[in-house]
């Protein structure tokens, strides 16, 4: 089979270097061109030195033509970019995500620039939206703590009765790979602080994915991967533990990387790999339920990949499945 | 003056060795003896070798006459040495915090030993508790996740419309000097998971104390010191931040280990220091409030002193000045 | 091709784990059985729950007949083990790593059980001994300090005018699964010391195989994976950094897991892969080599199927080629 | 007694607010001003938040009049600044530490600029050079991997027989409050690597005081706190670790911050103090001495405010006797 030029642009940060070391790892995929502002003319293992060894791609700052693109940009640079590629898009920025644009500028301080091509997208966790995937030309890739989020509260909403609380809580990693004051190793290694209260950007994408009301804190450990995220749900009925269990199994039955547990999860059972760990518990008419992500993975270029897949007709788990590694 | 001549009794943990460390360094008080069953016969310095050049106590066997008691045994243990103590005791275990016996069964697993003693126990969180600590022989200090979880909320009890969920996170020196599985360094530094689903022992403690119905859900971080919550709390009318705010500057006017902010707070500004820092947020219907303690000084030692300090009419801050350190 | 049915006997520690991952993800082998005492009738994900879901092996008792063993057992139980099996057999522990019995009494505290059998052993380092290992039937892999140190040292060895200082140092992994003191979470997590002065055990492979004498002193660290090795190597002449650099290009000129550099190195760069990284310094008579590899990995389980795989006739990096992740 | 009048100048970063911290501390200083010129006009726990609660200082631009001031100043500012200043200094910089100018400007790549000045500074570690600093109306303080260094070497300087190699190990906190790549959270919490071949500048202020000739390497590791060296010293005859430890042991009778060991030592019981802990190790012709302080403290401002102490007449021990916590 051929396979498929694929050209990742904005490489040079921490979610783009892992769609780097997934794509280079994938048996279906030719990775031709990794793009960056700052980084073009290096060589890609000056930026990502752990990659030594594997490629001899040098970051360019144009963007060729290829079948896909993978944009791995800041926030608001991909609705300049996408207008001007021809070929499939998957975006792991939080460009595309919101289909409702008063939201997106609520919650993003700028109106949207491409209104018209945000009804062309279809929002990227397959678990819950893989037929569009399918078939779309573009797609915006869930965000980190609104996947761990929305996968924990789809299976409920049905069965939730009002507002779920969802307190989040999230690896340095996330905040990318520029050094700044709240990731300081000195500060951070002792730290644990509660950020953006009331208004963080996941709270419209996870209500619109998941089809919940929630409050969402968000939170700061001194994990470098990881996203876990504990969601309380008040719930229409009294329902077991079992009973919800049995409601999550159905809802993911088959799914690859979904692996469910009665009671809690851990981040350390996911680090650099595509699962979401889910764990199930209830009593009268609450549900609890906590979900463990890598963030860069199954919350950011995991993701990105698996819809990939999907769009290009390839098995969904291709390049995905090496074990994770413990500890 | 006369100093107090005061004995701790379990000092060969964590939370006996920062008594060790505040009372050494406390002006009015004198340090006669350290008990320990494993650790007797030992210097102190073998078994918190932090303090080597501070003092040449040997770990005894057996409890000497005192003025005070501070107590810091494995649960259940305070039940049965309490009784043969003549003088003033803190305990700092959970085996005197719970006045319903029912309550203490159903969540210690256990019958109380001491149900005639228990009456005699003040609950020991001094900015909700003061002049009870003050006229007590007993007072059980409160626990670490419900000192920071009772402070957060007992300013809100007549406020809140139902019950609060709180949200816990604690560090790996919570679970004690003794190694396991769950504190294991290859383990616990890329560990973040939830325990203890809607049962955790701090549960009635954290009602009794507030005044508020909570679901309590206990989270362990790789942190080391530190418990931070992080408590939901619906409000019987909508508050804006600032009307919550004012009501938490009036509840602790004047309290020297209560620091409060607008928005967020931090563990790593009160690690070794006996503060609280309480952020306080809030929307429509619901507050948020953020607590961030040291678990072993002001969620263990350090509130044991602050109360030693009551009972016995020293300058309730004696002893637990010293700066915290950053970073 | 048909896959050659491998056991790992010994597969609840960390490296035995990294051997079960390794192998799980290996193209030419079929990972027929786990063994383990206290793991007997568990669950392969019940004690490495990260690899949910690629296996359903249970832990058994019983050594079933393999083409490969792959064993990491504890210290002394290989050889107990070795002679009961047919096969062919990778040992990752100490046992047969050292030729000379006088040696490994001295090191090893107890006489050599096997002193026969130790004679067809290879020592498992591919770089410096590939021809013995493809013909062998039985090989010890190289240590964890012990691998860096030697692939630090060997390229020297005409050049050292007399005993180099390697100064290791260790991430907690190293210490295995099993909770101690010392890699008790709230202890390690800001700990550096040293341990077993001038006589560790992995002084004598060093010699042995670099050809260089040395004095070696390893120290721990917060690291969870991860060893480190600086060497200080006196040299007969005044030779540049450029000098020695191509001294190491040279003797490592076409090596698949050796990665080179002019200057430092570090473990971020290696983790879960099986490069050694190698930075090299020189000033006046003196050499400074630094070595970065994954404990588990290069120092472990990596270096086991590099050994598997020439023994078997494999490619030697077959199973071996995940790009390693950042951060 | 009346207070000393001090000034910190530059008390914005880590050191500088170390400083604040044992000086708010101390019973004999009376702390009027800090001074910071990107903080300056902010109050001091809007910098330094947990000192909350201490002080209503505010940065200021302008250095007030004082009996002493403690410079924390960014290399190459304290040589402008000491000239203005009327009154005792305590400078914490490299700037007035090497006696030797062209090895200060070979080291430091400037010319100095106060030669003249440069010889009334005493170079501050009390411990070898306590009477000149009792004189000394300017002294500058001792680096941190200096001071652990020089304090290991110089009991040994009549027996070292040629060059000693000290490997040095640093916690992020020597690298400053200032956000950088390789202290970047995610990056550095996995890291060890080497830095800065055989040109440190610590290495001339090594051989300036302990008088033996050094090869000095340093390394970064994940800690936050705490530096670590390890000095290997070549022996004119056979030493036993009994003689060794007796020459340490005479070297430091009495002195109040330095604790001896027999073998290893670790850095992990000096976090928050004053302490150098040592241990010594010997074999044939061959010393090692291990060496533990917290980089912040006996490395940075306590050292300081040890010197200050000192020069005013002061106990040597005001204001550092706080004991140092565990965990």
């Amino acid at each position: 089979m051929t396979k498929i030029k694929t050209c990742i642009v904005g490489a040079s940060g921490y979610i783009g270097g892992e769609a780097v070391r997934l794509l280079l790892g994938h048996p279906n995929i030719d990775l031709i061109a990794v793009t960056g502002n700052e980084s073009a003319g290096k060589r890609l293992d000056e930026i990502q030195p752990n990659l030594r060894g594997y490629s001899d791609l040098v970051y360019q700052k144009e963007i060729p033509e290829a079948d896909v693109y993978m944009l791995s940009l800041p926030h608001g640079e991909a609705q300049n970019v996408v207008p001007r590629l021809k070929g499939k898009v998957v975006d792991l920025s939080g460009d595309f995500r919101l289909q409702d644009t008063a939201k997106f500028e609520k919650y993003y301080k700028a109106p949207h620039k491409q209104p018209e091509l945000l009804k062309k997208f279809a929002y990227g966790i397959p678990e819950i939206n893989r037929s569009r995937i399918r078939e779309a030309q573009y797609v915006a890739a869930g965000g980190c703590f609104a996947s761990a989020a929305i996968l924990s509260l789809w299976p409920l909403r049905e069965l939730a009765a009002g507002r779920a609380i969802v307190d989040g809580k999230t690896g340095s990693s996330g905040s990318g790979i520029k050094p700044g004051e709240k990731t300081h190793h000195p500060f951070r290694a002792s730290s644990f602080f509660a950020y953006e209260m009331f208004h963080h950007r996941h709270t419209p994408e996870i209500e619109q994915a998941s089809g919940v009301e929630v409050l969402f804190q968000p939170h700061s450990t001194p994990l470098v991967r990881g996203v876990f995220t504990t969601s309380y749900v008040p719930l229409k009925r009294e329902m077991s533990a079992d009973e919800v269990f049995d409601v999550f199994r159905k809802a993911y039955a088959g799914e690859r990387f979904v692996r469910l547990s009665k009671g809690t999860t851990n981040v350390n059972n996911v680090k650099g790999s595509n699962f979401i760990d889910l764990g199930v518990a209830a009593e009268g008419r609450t549900a609890i339920v906590f979900a463990a992500i890598d963030n860069l993975v199954k919350g950011g270029a995991g993701q990105g990949v698996q819809c990939l897949n999907l769009m290009c007709g390839l098995p969904e788990e291709a390049g995905l499945l090496m074990p994770p590694a413990q500890p």
